[in-house]
C-alpha cells in the first residue's frame, strides 16, 4: 500500500468509528484530523470536503455490511440463514455494547431531510438488505418453513424495520432485552404454524 | 398568559419544529433566537441554557405524544384501537411528508450515547407508549381478538419497533408506502387466525 493509500484508509477508519458513534454534524473535519493523526492539507489532498469523505465512509460500510449480510445468510436453510442473521446482528450489536447503533439507521434519521447524497446511499443500502431478506425469506416459503399469507417483500420490510427499532430500544436502555424480544417475536411470526408439527 | 409565558410558549414552538426538524446538535441557539424573534437574554430568563430548554421541548412534546396515543386507541373493541392507532400515525407522518419523522426515534439515535438526561425522558416516553400498546394488545388477546402465543408486552414492543423501522424507511423514500407496508403486516400477524372466520 502506498503511504497516500494508508492515509487515505487511516482517515476513513478514524470517520467511521467517529461517524458511527455520534453522527455526522457533531463529527468535526478538527476531530477527524485529530484522531487520524494527520494535516489539514492531507485530508484535502484525498478529498474535497467533509461531505464527500463522509459519502465515501458510507460507500466503504456498505461494502462490508453486505458482505456481512450474505455471510449470515448461507446456511443449510434459508431459516436457518435468519436464525443466523438474527444471531448475527445481535451478537454485532452486544460487541458494541449498544453503543453507536446502526450506521445506516442513524444516518437515515440525521440525514434524510437535509442531504440527498447520504440519503441516495443510504435508501439504496436498506433496499439491497431488505431484497436480500426477501429472497432467504421467499426460499423459506417455498421450503414449508415460512407463512405465505403475506409476501416475502413486506415480511422482509417489517424484518428490517422491527430490527431497526429493536436497536433504537437497545441502545436506550444499554441492554440487550429489547432488540433480543424484538428478533424473537420475529421469528415466531414469520414461520408457518404447522411448522416442524409432527405430520405437518 | 402573561408576556413571559407566552415568550416562554413560542420559545417551546419553534425550538420543537426546529429540533424535529433538525435534531438537537444541528439546531443553534441563534437559529433558535431567530426563529423566535426573540433576545438570547430573554432565552436565559427562561431557561439556563441550550440543554434544560431542549429537556422542556421534550417534556411537553411527551404530554402530547401520550394524549395522541390515547385518543387514538380509544375505541368500541382493542382491535379497533390499534387500527386507529396505525391509522392515526400514518396519517401524522402523511401530514408532515415524511420530513421530520418521529422525534422520540430521532432523540434515541441522536442522544443515546451522549445524554443521560435526554435519554432518560426518550426512554420513558417509549416504555410509556409500549406499555399502553400492550394494555390493549391483552385486552385484545381476552375478547380473542389477537394471538396469544406470544406475550402482550413482546408484541407491543415489536409493534412500535416495527413503526419507528417504517418511519425511518419511509422518511428515506418521502413516500408512505414502506410505513404502510409495515402497519398492514403487523397487522396480519397481530390477529388471531381464526378471528373472523365463520364458525370460530
Amino acid at each position: 500500500m502506498r503511504r497516500g493509500d494508508a492515509t487515505r484508509e487511516r482517515l476513513l477508519t478514524e470517520t467511521t468509528r467517529l461517524v458511527h458513534r455520534s453522527g455526522f454534524a457533531r463529527t468535526s473535519v478538527n476531530t477527524v484530523l485529530q484522531a487520524a493523526g494527520i494535516k489539514k492539507g492531507a485530508l484535502y489532498h484525498h478529498f474535497p470536503g467533509k461531505d464527500e469523505l463522509g459519502l465515501a465512509v458510507l460507500a466503504r460500510a456498505r461494502t462490508a455490511f453486505l458482505a456481512f449480510i450474505d455471510t449470515a445468510l448461507t446456511a443449510p436453510s434459508p431459516l436457518e440463514g435468519l436464525d443466523r442473521f438474527f444471531a448475527a446482528a445481535l451478537q454485532a450489536h452486544r460487541d458494541m455494547g449498544f453503543v453507536g447503533g446502526c450506521l445506516w439507521g442513524n444516518t437515515a434519521l440525521e440525514m434524510s431531510d437535509s442531504s440527498p447524497a447520504h440519503t441516495e446511499i443510504v435508501a439504496r443500502v436498506f433496499e439491497e438488505w431488505i431484497s436480500r431478506m426477501e429472497r432467504v425469506i421467499r426460499a423459506g416459503q417455498e421450503a414449508g418453513q415460512i407463512r405465505t399469507d403475506l409476501s416475502a417483500g413486506d415480511l422482509a420490510r417489517l424484518v428490517v424495520a422491527g430490527i431497526e427499532g429493536g436497536i433504537m430500544q437497545s441502545r436506550l436502555k444499554k441492554h440487550e432485552g429489547p432488540l433480543r424480544s424484538c428478533l424473537a417475536s420475529l421469528r415466531v411470526l414469520l414461520v408457518k404454524e404447522d411448522y416442524g408439527r409432527p405430520g405437518a
